[in-house]
């Protein structure tokens, strides 16, 4: 546990200095739970947007794209099931004042009983050595069984009484476990309270006549609104999907772990639009087809699981997150959820508005069901920077940090470095760049000893050096560096734009999923 | 005036009915003033994003960009002067109830005044017929001047008022004016007062924690308040600028000219940091560059114009606009502003912090000066749509209307076309979209005759055509249709790539800029 959270605090400090991501307003001391991408941040965000954008909708005929507003009409969320059921239980102690999630007081209680049978098992490993079988132990210990069942009786029994809205039951178990303030240690405890996620605002000037607006919670809704709209001016036919990236707002309680959770996040989002009854079949190819899009970045097959939903929402007649290993262990990255007609059938009752589709070849029409992919891009975001942050030992006995980031997202392709700033080499270099920009995004590099920009470079994530010296002067050669490998190559300058292609473009990686 | 607002009305439902742009939540009536992008839409927005973010960030090596959250510490609104004079001047009238920008009205009755003389010079047109000097008459005759002096006066007294915050002489003037409420007729008005245009929402859950956070207004201060972090971090020397793309909200009151002014909008702006002293040359030559990036689309030179301000706004020591000839006339399409260190040194006032470069080469230390470039991209897609959008009389005495988008900028570069929907034909299409996909957002359409198709992709704004026949089956050529001129070229299939290449690459477009 100490190791991971160490690990996790080298990649926000990492992420800070390299200039990916900024707390926002720091110079106002922050905002919580509110980041801002830098100058490599915002070029990575963008290539992971452009890598979904291009798997999702250009490669797929029957798949187009929209860009929806924030602001939509406030019945839209009144008809998405938003405004009466996407609360939080609150619970207030009355000495500090300070405002809980009841959830999350109960579930770090849980934790610490969890944590007394890791503590268990640790003992009986040390004790037994080689004997030691954790599953066996796991069994028969009489004290770690008892705790196994207290946790899962605690859990059983808050799950139930949240989704019976049982809240004051929420407030027993609290006061029964004995569970106090983090911050004061009182058990002085108000009701437990539902609260709204939404963040609102007020549309328009004057006191009578002005909306009252939700920022979006999520951008799926977008989809559905204009749903006929796309499908008839796009002469789109079942099954066919819309997609979008953008940014979306919850009042997150207790919001955390970096960029993982936001109050303030971009989703994108896609839905699929088929006919009732083969939501199945096209569930479980959209599980298949985003699973792959992730094994295509070659970040390791055992980093990823599908995790199936037991509780379903709403919504929803199947569900599945594909988790990934982040530095706190397993999380959901992507959900792929079946949606019935639930969504598009709530718009027809709240808008009066016939929202079916004519099936040319059933001669019938229906309310078309929906299967959705939909994934947070900060959380995407987060997955590749962590894992591409790697310390190695050199051969040399120095270790060197290196940003292996998939290249075809790396924020700059390669970095242009004069191996002296004299001779004419800097022009050269220049005149390289002058050429690659049109390409890809590169940089211009010439302050202190090379290795030390190699280092630099390899920190910032950067696939490629490219050096220019005195030999460039008289064959127009240069060398290449690799920076996962570290090997180097002299090649021709004329060759330079089609090496970085073959390991930068999208076509590369993404012919993996086939 | 009649033509005019036909044509715009013709932008408005061709945008609609080739899925550009959607009125937000159309089936609950629409949300005023926002709007949604629809898939032709969200990809020539996209294409334009890009198109400026390459221009501006990977073409200069000294710029580069970021992605600020769209809430930041309220603070930074303080500072930045929203928070107490981005104001509008509101008026009530008490018996219709409606709320009117006092501004506004005003100027609608300097607009009936200004008909008048137009009515003059059209009738004294007719009269004098040949002989008419249009100029002459404006200056001699005595009822026009009068109207003139007027309306001039009008202007004057309104602008000196609300510079000094005389709001009760703005009141004076509508009562002078004997202005009505268009609605009711009414000239029972209430005081004029101000209204901030900042929409405001609330951080955290429980009341006495909540802070009131407002939807940034603008991009630029996400820019300011990261200025250091960037500089530091991305080890940047002076001049450099700081580039970004995002989402602002202003709550404005006449909200109208469908994209042209909404109430959630795209900034994409630059920041460029200098020494104090050299703005002059800085401002002159960001003027320069930016017309040079809009004349670099080939939408004629004759449809733009500068306007420089006389009346500087509090921060700026210098600023003008790039206006553009949009169906309503020419009006601001991006503005270019020399800031001086007003946002910096506020930001050090209200923070703490200091925020200044040192200057390896002066040795000292100082607050930078910034020059900024800033234009609204949706203003910038209705600029190209709206020029874009052309009916064409066609030798046959037929018209077609045609959507001549500039081909970087297209949502579509190709449509592959099966003459008919047999004889393996459509396998052929297909297979050549296998390939263009990768390369460019292409379509595949196989419905109707091949002579409506084309004029389909005309309306849609796709550049080529490329039609599959039965010569394709035995010799792999195919047909490629040229939108602008209707032209079609017999070539190799295996030629494609390029010929599409040279037409939508951005190096092509860019480099007219040099």
């Amino acid at each position: 546990m100490a190791k991971q959270e160490d690990d996790f605090k080298k990649v926000i400090s990492h992420a800070k200095e390299y200039g990916y991501v900024f707390q926002s307003s720091e110079i106002y001391d922050g905002l919580s739970a509110v980041y801002d991408y830098a100058q490599n941040g915002s070029e990575l965000k963008k290539n992971i947007r452009e890598y979904w954008w291009k798997a999702m909708v250009h490669l797929n005929e029957d798949i187009v794209g929209i860009d929806a507003a924030i602001f939509m009409h406030p019945t839209t969320w009144k008809a998405s099931g938003h405004v009466d059921a996407f609360n939080d239980p609150l619970i207030d102690n009355k000495d500090s004042k300070k405002r809980y999630r009841a959830d999350v007081l109960i579930e770090d209680h849980v934790a610490k009983i969890e944590a007394k049978i890791e503590k268990e098992v640790a003992k009986a490993a040390k004790r037994f050595g080689d004997a030691f079988d954790k599953k066996e132990f796991l069994a028969t210990n009489q004290r770690v069984v008892e705790y196994q069942e207290k946790a899962d009786s605690i859990l059983k029994r808050m799950g139930r009484s949240l989704e019976n809205e049982d809240l004051a039951d929420v407030k027993s178990l609290i006061e029964e476990l004995d569970i106090a303030c983090p911050m004061s240690g009182s058990k002085n405890w108000t009701d437990v309270k539902q609260f709204n996620l939404m963040f609102g605002t007020k549309l328009g000037a004057s006191a009578e006549s002005a909306m009252d607006l939700y920022l979006r919670p999520e951008t799926a809704q977008g989809i559905f609104v204009n749903f006929l709209n796309v499908q008839k001016t796009g002469r789109m036919k079942i099954p066919f999907g819309i997609a979008q990236t953008g940014k979306a707002f919850r009042n997150e309680i207790v919001a955390r772990q970096f960029i993982f959770r936001m109050r303030e996040f971009e989703q994108m989002e896609m839905q699929f639009f088929i006919r009732p009854g083969s939501q199945k079949e096209w569930y479980e190819k959209w599980k298949e087809n985003r699973l792959k899009w992730h094994l295509s970045l070659g970040m390791g097959e055992d980093n990823y699981r599908f995790h199936d939903h037991e509780k379903l929402a709403h919504y929803a007649d199947a569900a599945a997150d594909i988790e990934f290993r982040f530095p706190f262990g397993f999380k959901e990255l992507e959900g792929i959820h079946s949606r019935t007609d639930f969504d598009l059938s709530q718009h027809e009752k709240f808008s009066g508005k016939k929202l079916q589709y004519f099936d040319p070849e059933l001669k019938e029409n229906y309310v078309p069901y929906v299967v959705e992919t939909s994934i947070g891009l900060d959380r995407m975001f987060l997955a590749v920077f962590s894992h591409s942050l790697q310390e190695e030992e050199l051969d040399n006995n120095t270790t060197r940090t290196v940003l292996k980031l998939p290249a075809v997202l790396a924020p700059t392709k390669a970095a242009v470095l004069p191996l002296v700033k004299k001779d004419g080499l800097p022009d050269i270099a220049h005149k390289i760049i002058e050429d690659l920009k049109w390409d890809f995004n590169v940089t211009y590099d010439e302050k202190d000893a090379v290795g030390r920009r190699y280092r630099r470079q390899d920190a910032a994530g950067t696939p490629f050096c490219i050096t220019v010296d005195h030999q460039s002067l008289e064959d127009q050669t240069v060398t290449i560096r690799h920076r996962d490998t570290m090997e180097q190559q002299r090649v021709a300058i004329s060759e330079l734009k089609a090496i970085i292609h073959k390991e930068v473009d999208m076509r590369t990686w993404l012919q993996r999923m086939e």
